[in-house]
C-alpha cells in the first residue's frame, strides 16, 4: 500500500567542491533504502552556504540560513571551504562551526571501521578488526576560540591568544552521551569499553574533564572504562587500535585523532560523522571539499553515504520514524557486503570506480 | 696522550622510575664514546627533582635546583612523574615544564627513524625509509597554560579555561631554528623539506603561526617548504610518513604527533628528544617514568642513549668541544649497526635484552 505517514525533514547544505557530488549520492542511497523499507521519504530543504556562496554574496550562509537549517529534523552537510577563499586573517569560511555552536551539537560521533578489501595501513592482521568510535566534543574545547566566533585575542602584531574552554554543563552531557553510546555498543556485541582521552597530567581543564567523566561513570556501573593521555592514545592508535571501542575527548584532540584513526582504515573517504545536539543532529562526511577533483566523478561518496545512514538511525531514535532504522542497517550492510565481494572499488583506494559507480553498486544492492 | 682540555658540564636530573635506569645507561655510553674519541669527559652535576622527591620533601625540585640546572652547559633528564603522586587538582608533578619555560627551551627536537629489525607498524615497505624530525615548540602554545604555571582560569566548579599563546618572538625563533635544521638535513642527503603543521584554517593564532613561517621562509629560499593542517598531518603520518622530512608545529600538536610518529617505528623506547633554548639545551627520552618496570632491568635505554648523542652534538655545536660530534656519530652508528645485525633486541620489542644488555652491546661496539 501507499505510505501515508509523513517522513522526516532534512536541511541540506551541499556546500563546496565535492560536497555537492557526495551529498547527492548520500541522499539518493538514503532515499532508495527508505523506499525499499516502505518508509516515508525525506523532505529536503536546501540551504545555501559555503565558500562559493561567500565569494558570490559576501555571506557564508544565506540570510536566515542558520535558523532555517534548524527548522528541520536533521541537517545534512556535504563539505565546506575552498582554500583560495579566505577571511582577511587567513582562516577559511566556516559557517558550520557556527551551526555546531548555535545548535549545541556537542557530541561529534566518528566511527572508524576496517572493511574487507579497503586499504589497511597496519601490518598486524588484527587491524582487520578495527571497529571503534571517537566521540569528539564539538562545541567548546579549543574550538571555543575558532576564528568564526571572534574570540581570539590579537595583541598587535606581537601575539595571539586563544581560549580553550571546558564547561561542566557540556562535559556532563558529553560523557553521559558517551556512556549511553558505549552501552549500546556492548548490546551489539562489542566490548563497549569507554576510554576518556585527555591530558589530565598537565592541564587543570583536562583534570576537570576527567573528574566529570568519573562522576558520570557512577551512573553507568556496567560500562567498562579506561583512561589514556592524548599523546599515548595517538601512539596506541598505531600500536593496537583493535583494543579500543569508544573514545571520548575534547574537540581539538578529537579532530586530530579521528583523522589519524580514519587513515588507518583507508582515508577520509570513509570518515562518516554525526554531530548530535539536544534537539537536532548534523550529519556530514568528515572530509573536506577537495576542489581539485570536484565535478569529475572521482570523489569517494562512502563517507557521505554512511553519514546518511547515521542520520536515518538518528531520525528513528529521536523522531520515531518507522522503517528508518532498518533503512540505515540496509545501507551499512550494503557497504559491508560490497567491500566483502570486492564490488566496491573507489578510486580513492586505487580502484576503478568513481562517485556514480560506487553509488550505483549500493543502489543495485538495496534494490 | 692525556686529555687536558676541560670537558662540558651537564646537570643530571635522573627523576623517577625508569628515568634513573636509562639515565645511567645514557651517560655510560656517552662517556665511553667520548673516551674512545680522546675527548674530554663530561662533568656531571646531579640535581634532585621529581615526584619521588616531592613526596619526600614537598618540593618538586631541590632548593635552588632550577637555577643550578642552568649553570651547566646542558641538562640531561631521565623521566619525571609517578601517577600516584599528584597535585590537588589532579595534575602530575612537572618541574621540567618550568625548566622549559625558565630557559626558554623553545625548540623541542624529536627525531623519528626506522631502524632495521625494530618493530614496523605499517604494512607498506616504504615505511623502512621513515626518517623525519618533529620540531615541537616547547614553551608556549597550549602549554602556556600548563597547571605548573598557574595560569588556568577556574570558574567555581562550573568551568575551566586555558590560554593558548602564540607569540611573534618565540615563533620567529622557532621557525628560524627549523629552517636552519632542515637546511642541515639537506646537507646530509635528506630532502630537507620543512612542513609547517598548523590549523590555520580555523584559528587566528594558527594563521599567525603560518604567517610568521612565511616571513622567516624568505630568508631561506633554498629550503623547500610545505604546509599541512594538523588533522591531515596525523592522517599523512599513517599514510605516507616517508614523504616527510622536518615538521614544525605548536606545543600540544607536537606532543601528540611525536608520540604517534614514535609509535610507527617501535614505541617510546626509541623516542629521543632535545629541547633547545638560546643558552642551554635539555636532553631527555620523550617517554615516561614507567614505574611498573622500574629497577627491573627491563626498560629500553635507547631513547635516553640517543638523547645523549644529541646532547654531545649540541655541545660540539654550541660549545665547540673537540671530539664531541664524532662521539655522537659513533653512538648513532652503533645503534644503527646493532639493529642491522640484530644484536640489539630490547624487551620492549619482544626481544631478550634488558637495560643492561642493550647498554653493553653499545659499550662493546664503541670499544
Ligand atoms: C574544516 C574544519 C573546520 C573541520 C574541523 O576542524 O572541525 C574539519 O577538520 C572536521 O574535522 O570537521
Ligand atoms: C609528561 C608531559 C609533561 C610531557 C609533555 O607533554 O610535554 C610528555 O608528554 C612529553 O612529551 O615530554
Amino acid at each position: 500500500g501507499r505510505q501515508v505517514s509523513k517522513g522526516a525533514t532534512v536541511s541540506v547544505i551541499e556546500g563546496d567542491g565535492i560536497g555537492i557530488d557526495v551529498t547527492r549520492a548520500a541522499l539518493a542511497v538514503a532515499g532508495a533504502a527508505l523506499a525499499r523499507e516502505g518508509a516515508a521519504p525525506l523532505t529536503l530543504q536546501p540551504v545555501r552556504a559555503g565558500a562559493g556562496y561567500y565569494s558570490e554574496t559576501g555571506h557564508d550562509i544565506e540570510p536566515g540560513g542558520e535558523e532555517k537549517a534548524g527548522e528541520a529534523d536533521a541537517i545534512f552537510l556535504g563539505a565546506i571551504g575552498l582554500p583560495a577563499i579566505r577571511h582577511a586573517d587567513g582562516t577559511e569560511i566556516s559557517p558550520h562551526l557556527r551551526l555546531r555552536d548555535r545548535y549545541q551539537l556537542y557530541a561529534g560521533v566518528r566511527p572508524v571501521k576496517a572493511y574487507p578489501n579497503a586499504p589497511q595501513r597496519l601490518a598486524d592482521p588484527r587491524a582487520a578488526g578495527i571497529d571503534l568510535v571517537i566521540i569528539r566534543e564539538s562545541t567548546e574545547g579549543l574550538f571555543y576560540s575558532a576564528a568564526v566566533h571572534g574570540r581570539a585575542e590579537v595583541i598587535g602584531s606581537e601575539e595571539v591568544r586563544e581560549t580553550l574552554r571546558i564547561s561542566r554543563k557540556t562535559t556532563e552531557k558529553l560523557h553521559d552521551f558517551a556512556f549511553r553510546f558505549a552501552a549500546r555498543r556492548a548490546e551489539k556485541g562489542r566490548s563497549g569499553q569507554l576510554t576518556c582521552v585527555d591530558k589530565a597530567n598537565v592541564f587543570t581543564s583536562m583534570a576537570f574533564f576527567r573528574q566529570i567523566f568519573d562522576e558520570v561513570a557512577n551512573r553507568y556501573p556496567d560500562v567498562p572504562r579506561g583512561y589514556n593521555y592524548v599523546d599515548a592514545q595517538a601512539l596506541d592508535l598505531v600500536r593496537q587500535p583493535w583494543a579500543f571501542d569508544t573514545l571520548v575527548m575534547e574537540n581539538m584532540f578529537g579532530d586530530i585523532l579521528s583523522d589519524l584513526a580514519g587513515g588507518l582504515v583507508g582515508g577520509m573517504g570513509m570518515a562518516a560523522c554525526g554531530e548530535i545536539g539536544d534537539a537536532i543532529g548534523l550529519f556530514q562526511p568528515a572530509h573536506g571539499s577537495a576542489p581539485d577533483i570536484m565535478g569529475q566523478d572521482k570523489a569517494n561518496p562512502l563517507a557521505a553515504i554512511l553519514s546518511g545512514a547515521m542520520m536515518l538511525d538518528y531520525l528513528a531514535d529521536t523522531r520515531g520514524h518507522k522503517g528508518y532504522a532498518a533503512a540505515a542497517a540496509r545501507i551499512e550492510a550494503a557497504v559491508e557486503s560490497g567491500f566483502a565481494a570486492n564490488a566496491l572499488r573507489p578510486m580513492e583506494f586505487g580502484g576503478d570506480m568513481g562517485t556514480r559507480a560506487v553509488t550505483q553498486v549500493l543502489l543495485d544492492t538495496i534494490g
